[in-house]
């Protein structure tokens, strides 16, 4: 891997500067949105708009090529037609650009193979200058961190900062992935739409965020690599120093083909893929929500010591769903020590299950009894991470508020992944003020909740595996 | 079954008056939670409370018992201590009552066997009046149809009227789908929480949501039956007349102890229940989530020919994931006809992949050429059932609009199931309108809408075995 393109990546995250090449005031151009982009985000370096027909663009003072302004540029955004972009890949080197993010399509995933030609000859340049290409054929990124949005979806710069960084074969997958994040208000570092890969690839995003102070977990969308094993080596080398998960879709010979023609590649064959990643110390989702609920719990929870799960549940049935998940996935339903067990025999009635799982239910009205077993239960040597659900009925409507200082206070001795639900502006508050705070982490149903404690044990074996 | 209890089942759904016994102004108690119920659902009848405490409840004249209320009585909401309900229920038969909500617990769920005895007694009173009770031990039930929330959760009024309705043995799991439903507005018509079902079981309410003009589909959330064969019967003798879809927990042996301990029942193996119910033309859901999925779809959806699926995307990641699934639960990805294909070919360019699955990435600008494309596939003979998968950018912001016109017009030849993602508002209403007017139904992922086209495709098939 080349050292100084990985330097560069850096100065492509964070750079003073931002080029917008074909940058445009017309709706209908993409350099219009991404113009739109940068200003949402509110870019905190400068904008500078490169379109010779203008003397500025959206209110700023724009050149008509970059070697016409006097100051450095660390990224350029190219939104111009393929013909012109070795002439601007030209003068990017010339300008000393650190990094490139390439919008246009038009390359290798053309059927004419004029379109392969071109991109190993924009490859060879870039390489000549150790500049980082993100793309071609990518709708950019964004690094939350540095309030840049390098993109052409200005509603990107909606999203929450945090600790997830994505880095994406499909730029369809990560506008659902970044939907589903502001839905459920879940913090993103940074989103890496890796189009054709140049010659930025999975490996060299991987081995660039490993480094990255503001990403805490890696999540990973991917249809087909030209190399594999580029990635496996990587990971597997950094195994366990940061949490990263992948989702691989095309298994269907379908898919397959739809993998080929549109980034340029086969998806190859799935088992493979599998085994490999989990040797490489690769989590695994197997669907979009399963890779946002995992990377979350990732970010936010501590690793289960063990597969013995608690499940503690304000009502029974959503207890009996997790349940259900637990064991199929490979979890086990905690057996209490004896001391548990009988502060919970002391706080519940013998009309509640009383046992794991634990029915909750008759002590809505009694938040220091949740708070309570919630306690013994965190403290018990015999459970390794707990699944806290509850479902909001009228009459418990202070339950969440009634444990969450206790719920901070702890700390998360061990993994709480929970599913606390409620009609739409009831509990959210509270529930993001306890995610924030470092005390759960909150999926939308319990089933998802068991799914991301399965996911969080299921890793820790990976990179315990030698 | 008895079908006077049956009969009576339409009163207690739709009543004129219903009285609260135990109705209260004091928030620790569920009468005062049930009494905002009604009032919040904007109930058009009247609204009894029956408290010999109070001479009125939260603005209402109340009576001392529903004895002293001189006009008849068709529901009545039971909220006291168990040792008090038995005199309640001799009043209510006095009182030519014709159904019973019993909210109250601690009959056959708890350890002391005079708990199941009590039950049983009050099953002989009621079935002597041929009474119809939902409960005990149940958060009770709504109607939206007759704004009527007979329940202790006021919130649920917020629910959007429509056709789904849910027989739930869970009061966790029912307030779960209900706050689902809220968030991506799904109608539902009825939730009934069943509890610890006195006398009327799964059987007795899909016979009767069966006749019930306002339910077009009836979705069961189980955990264990007393026999099971009765709902089979039930069902199976009623096979195809309107879809029924289950969500089945309990198989882990550790739920089956739960199951036990709540709801007075086994949960049974999980594999007979399986097959029992695909011979009855049960539809199967493996999640909550699914469960509100097919629910919508078999509501809003015309039943596939076949299991031929069209793909039409507008990112290709998206419809790779959906490819997978659908392979994977036993669709084919269709292969299109000449005409099809042809018309296809000439609406997109090269560039773009064109077979199934197609990405229509390159029309984005273009709501004619896609437009075009989801006529063709929809008369198309080789193809039986529509995704339909968009995400979100900029750049294509009007491109639900621009095809909602022919999307109405088109009224669902086949089942068009589709995720249409964006930022929250920005195209949620045009959905819910698309929704509302009968032209597809939209689900949150792409692996979710794959997984509920083959669940309409099951159902399809369940149906027609014989």
């Amino acid at each position: 891997m080349n050292s100084h393109l990985l330097q560069n990546l850096k100065s492509l995250f964070n750079p003073r500067t931002v080029a917008v090449i074909g940058a445009s005031e017309n709706p209908d151009k993409l350099g219009s949105h991404v113009m739109k982009s940068l200003k949402l985000g509110n870019f905190g370096g400068t904008i500078l708009p490169i379109n010779p027909g203008s003397e500025s663009i959206m209110g700023l003072k724009a050149a008509p090529s970059i070697l016409d302004y006097p100051s450095p540029v660390e990224l350029a955004i190219i939104v111009l037609p393929a013909k012109f972009v070795p002439g601007i890949f030209e003068e990017c080197i010339k300008k000393n650009v650190k990094g490139i993010v390439l919008i246009t399509a038009g390359f290798k995933e053309i059927d004419d193979p004029a379109g392969a030609q071109l991109q190993k000859s924009l490859a060879r340049l870039a390489n000549s200058a150790n500049i980082p290409v993100i793309g071609p054929n990518t709708f950019g990124m964004i690094n939350l961190h540095h309030h840049l949005n390098a993109s052409f979806t200005p509603e990107f710069s909606w999203l929450q900062k945090g600790g997830i960084s994505l880095i994406s074969q499909s730029g369809g997958m990560s506008h659902l992935v970044a939907f589903m994040a502001m839905r459920q208000v879940a913090g993103m570092s940074k989103i890496i739409g890796l189009g054709n890969r140049l010659n930025v690839d999975f490996a060299e995003m991987v081995a660039y965020l490993m480094d990255d102070p503001e990403t805490h977990v890696i999540a990973l969308y991917i249809e087909g690599l030209d190399d594999p094993r580029r990635l496996i080596e990587v990971a597997g080398e950094r195994r366990g120093m940061k949490p990263i998960v992948a989702y691989k879709t095309g298994r269907a010979m379908t898919g397959d083909r739809a993998s080929l023609s549109h980034t340029g590649s086969m998806a190859g064959n799935h088992d493979i893929y599998k085994g490999a990643m989990k040797q490489a110390g690769i989590a695994y989702a197997d669907s979009a929500e399963s890779l946002l609920d995992l990377a979350r719990a990732l970010a936010m929870c501590p690793l289960p010591g063990g597969n013995r799960v608690a499940i503690l549940s304000g009502q029974a049935g959503p207890g009996m769903s997790a349940c259900d998940v637990c064991e199929s996935e490979g979890m086990k339903i905690a057996t209490f020590g004896p001391t548990t067990q009988g502060i919970i025999n002391d706080l519940l009635p013998p009309l509640a299950l009383r046992t794991n799982p634990v029915d909750m239910g008759p002590a809505w009205y009694n938040s220091s009894a949740i708070a309570g077993i919630v306690k013994a239960v965190m403290e018990d040597e015999f459970v390794d991470g707990i699944l806290l659900l509850m479902m909001f009925a009228s009459a418990n409507r202070e339950a969440v508020s009634g444990i969450s200082d206790f719920l901070i206070q702890c700390q998360q001795k061990k993994p709480v992944v929970a599913c606390l639900e409620a009609p739409p502006g009831i509990w959210d508050d509270q529930v993001l003020e306890l995610e924030k705070r470092g005390a759960l982490i909150n999926v939308r149903t319990p089933e998802r909740a068991a799914r991301a404690m399965a996911g969080l044990w299921k890793y820790k074996t990976t990179i315990e595996e030698v």
